[in-house]
């Protein structure tokens, strides 16, 4: 196998945080996040948030930081809304509704949602024998590479706050969606009540950055990830992976990395008149092959093949920090021999 | 500050496990714990459990391990048995409930079950108004340090066996608690039906590992530990970590390593007639001292405070992989003049 | 007002069942539904249902009969299958969800699934970070007032067990589906592994009776009923009223009563030319009036408004046991006045 | 058998409650609750309890009521602080635990919480490894057939509105509790958050009314009674009861009525020289006896074995609104002729 589009998770970490683990190899922290390296990790984040006014919190995974931030903020008989492509409805077995809530969900479009599809679903939602909506999730950048613009997310948040209700960002890609959108990091914290600040897919052993604006979803939030499980006893090692992500940019970095890669591919099956399922900006593109193509690719590489588009197959490439241009150059000569067969 | 005796995940990890990691900074690994490092780590603890029968599980903490498996034996209308001291009762901030599960305590002795106290509480639930006990919880070393021995371990089995209770042991600590105990690791398929491999508070970055070894348990744990939020995208991180921890035996002679200082520091408290709160053969021991030996103390080194006794303190000291002989005679010097004083 | 149509819940119950509990004034019986009403009540539903080889258990309401059954039923990352219009999935203010589980759901058609529908489901659970579909649930008459023929319930069934998937028939309404459908109350052991026999919605003050035909969900099912809050400590007070019902078929009478009311509405609306949004053969109608109308027959009468339907609305009128012919006729009257103005 | 002395919910209901159903056997009503008899019972009850500034909301069962208020108030990681003898602890199946709370317990004495025990149950809970306390259960009668007295009551709400802690009363036995103490129910508003009135154990066919004090607490209960399973679809058979109830004070008649009759057991048997577990001034007693009077006595009388003490044995009897005078004084006959035998 030469190389592997499957995920932007395959890789250990960048070469930047790994160093840093070892740099600690000889120190004592205190546990549970209060040491000195997952501090001085939540001052660089604020500084580049602009922002002192919130609370940071360092978990393992995107789950974990779903499951604790919407029971955090829900009370029993609230439901979160997403989108039918929403991390949370497909991919996570059931964990929010583990929690005892329920996922509501529209279509949306491209994988995003509009003041619409929530007013529809508010709409729809009228008295107690009904859930009552109480958080918006959404994903930045989307499960299918799509981005929100800050016109399209200041719309949305507009919405919420005159609706009463709380509106959450799923980083788990956020520094691609941020590489790849006019929503820059220092806007954040006048775009949403809570987001995470994806760590694991970009280029961390694992670990996901929990960010909270809203003062009234502040008290207490430790407690509610020890009850979730999500607090870690070496809460450092979250911590001095944060703190170098955060120096020189290194966070924000990687992800223009990765959609440099993936717009480098887009260009050139474009080129090559290869048929994409979607106009993704970020770190993930989906072309349409035919089966003999994708087989013989399969041979090569690997790929989560995504579903099938008529008599073809759309295939999902996934660019991440460890890529190299090299390997993307050498895929799309593969890619070209193939379909030049 | 000199040291810090407070805990044993006060260090990243043992240098072999950041070497191991090190080594694969390079690789492209299947996420989600089905890769080759993750295959091999399990292939390595059957062959040291001398069992091939058993369903082994990485995830990144023990709450989450301790949630995990026990809302995953137990019916919703089962509650689980511990000990008050147990740490599923005390320190998971109502992790186990949240699954929906009430945990029912006795006191127990030294920390420790007997069939005794499974007896009581199966004669107190009768009926359908009250919780069926389905479970009992066991830690192996126990949260104040003791261990079960063989024989106390073999009749516990046994009665739960007859009495259709399963038995799962936390092994948070369970690598001193072989190391101090006749309870053997290639005898512990005889000895429970889930247990777990603590990797945490023994040289890890952080990763726990459950074995299952009664059928009914396995089929479908890996949805269940997506459930809960306990499965890692990158779960090679942990494999990795595993399968340093069981080459050449590393695990196992972590936990002597830790037991020997924590033997020495108790023998030589004793020759100085410091008292000590409970015989612990493990890696926790207790020290009573005067409140100003205690601030002294403080002034030069990190530990736990644990309860005060008459008018007097006790102390918590952990030794960890990390700790050398050298630091604990430092402290054993400082003991000595501080109480001659 | 003249009369109420809008629901079959407005009334206190049928004669006979409060005759039935006027007689029992003076008795003392034991608690929790271990009484002889109860038992005898079980004792004539068994005779009805021509099986021995079912556990049945009162409970008072839907949602309750509902989230005790389906959470009995699932494993914690299991979810149950539903039409969109499912009364789990639309009104019951997120139940399911609240003891641990998602429901997930399909368009259906006419308020129904078919094999094609659950196969559909099937194909996009694949693994284990996707919720594992371990139960359909269907109404009889479902919440639009279809009903499934024998055919349609044979199939639905066979398929579920080829797929070990658990069936379970949601029978608030099924007095008034038994008497519109083939599908017979002896043939339901063939048809499904639980159902619950509605009381609540046909002539009783409330209470649901709950019929488990498959072996293994009987176990501890009384325990699981307490551990939701659903276990009557006067339990024989809805044994009494099951008793009543099931003697001298007056529970199928109530349906048959109420189907012809209905039914005699449908053809008078058609033969006045008003449209109906829905073919429905049981006690729920659904006729499409323009605004005006609506607005003069509210005057008179109780009714839902069911949606819009173009510039014209539809609403529902529900017959009860309560209903008469006569005020069946007075309402016709005033409507036959009303769209000849 | 003679008589049953079981418990206070083995009878249907007191005549003037049964003739106001049968009152009411031609009406229609609206559903959930929202009728005017269940508005007549408000009314009715905020006269009594002389605030207008509270909501109430009547619910099937005890349980339902526990555990809808009792998740209602906490959050995730919040648990209820109750006695070892508080029902949520003992005999409700894990239902409180269900909900996702721990149930913290205390030994208490005599059934009942202090300041002390929550101050204890404070200063144990210190930091987010462990639950918060966020609520005080209490029940008045008790568990045990013991009351709070006034100043009792007073002290315990102030401690708990100091220290930020809700204060529920379970008032299963509240008429037999406010018929035994000096707490009045028109002191309930200043006594507590929330309580509910207990009414299937006192001449109800099931029905507990739960009155909300305090202002946070007020929003949205009736989302979260339906999202619990407690929202009764004929919400009017319970408003119609309770309206009954509240009429000329039949609610605290029937508990004077039953503790008189308890009243007159107790004093005729320590008259005899029999002595009891404890003293209770409610509707329950305790007398000890050797074990073949209680034989004998179980020939003639149904009743509950309490405990064995030392080599006798504790029963309990319990009078109800249904229980005479002639048969307490035909069952201390029975006792006088067995204990002299």
């Amino acid at each position: 196998m030469k190389y592997s589009f499957r995920n932007d998770y395959s890789e250990l970490c960048h070469p930047a945080i790994l160093e840093a683990l070892n740099k600690a190899r000889n120190e004592q922290n205190v546990g549970y996040g209060l040491d000195r390296h997952s501090e001085n990790a939540k001052r660089l984040i604020k500084e580049k948030l602009e922002s002192n006014d919130c609370d940071i919190h360092f978990v393992t995974g995107g789950t974990q930081a779903n499951a604790s931030v919407i029971s955090h903020i829900l009370r029993p008989y609230e439901a979160v809304l997403a989108c039918h492509s929403g991390h949370i409805n497909v991919h996570e077995t059931g964990a929010i509704e583990a929690t005892g809530h329920k996922v509501y969900t529209v279509p949306g479009q491209d994988g995003k949602l509009s003041p619409k599809d929530i007013e529809a679903a508010l709409t729809y939602h009228q008295d107690e024998h009904m859930v009552k909506i109480g958080l918006v999730y959404i994903s930045q950048s989307t499960e299918i590479g799509t981005v929100y613009t800050l016109d399209e997310l200041s719309t949305l948040y507009e919405y919420c706050k005159q609706h009463n209700l709380y509106l959450y960002i799923d980083g788990a890609r956020l520094s691609s969606g941020l590489a790849a959108s006019d929503v820059k990091f220092n806007m954040l914290k006048d775009l949403c009540d809570v987001f995470y600040i994806g760590g694991t897919k970009i280029g961390m052993l694992s670990g996901e950055g929990i960010v909270i604006f809203h003062d009234k979803l502040k008290p207490y939030f430790r407690y509610h990830i020890k009850n979730k499980g999500a607090m870690l006893a070496k809460g450092f090692v979250v911590g001095i992976q944060f703190e170098a992500a955060f120096k020189d940019d290194l966070y924000f970095k990687m992800g223009q990395h990765e959609n440099e890669l993936a717009s480098f591919l887009s260009h050139e099956l474009k080129r090559l008149g290869v048929p994409l399922l979607s106009e993704s900006p970020t770190n993930q593109i989906f072309p349409i092959f035919h089966k003999e193509v994708v087989d013989a690719l399969r041979e090569m590489y690997e790929f989560e093949i995504w579903e099938p588009v008529e008599d073809k197959i759309a295939i999902r490439f996934v660019t991440s920090w460890f890529t190299t241009k090299e390997v993307c150059q050498e895929l799309m000569e593969d890619i070209k021999t193939l379909i030049q067969k």
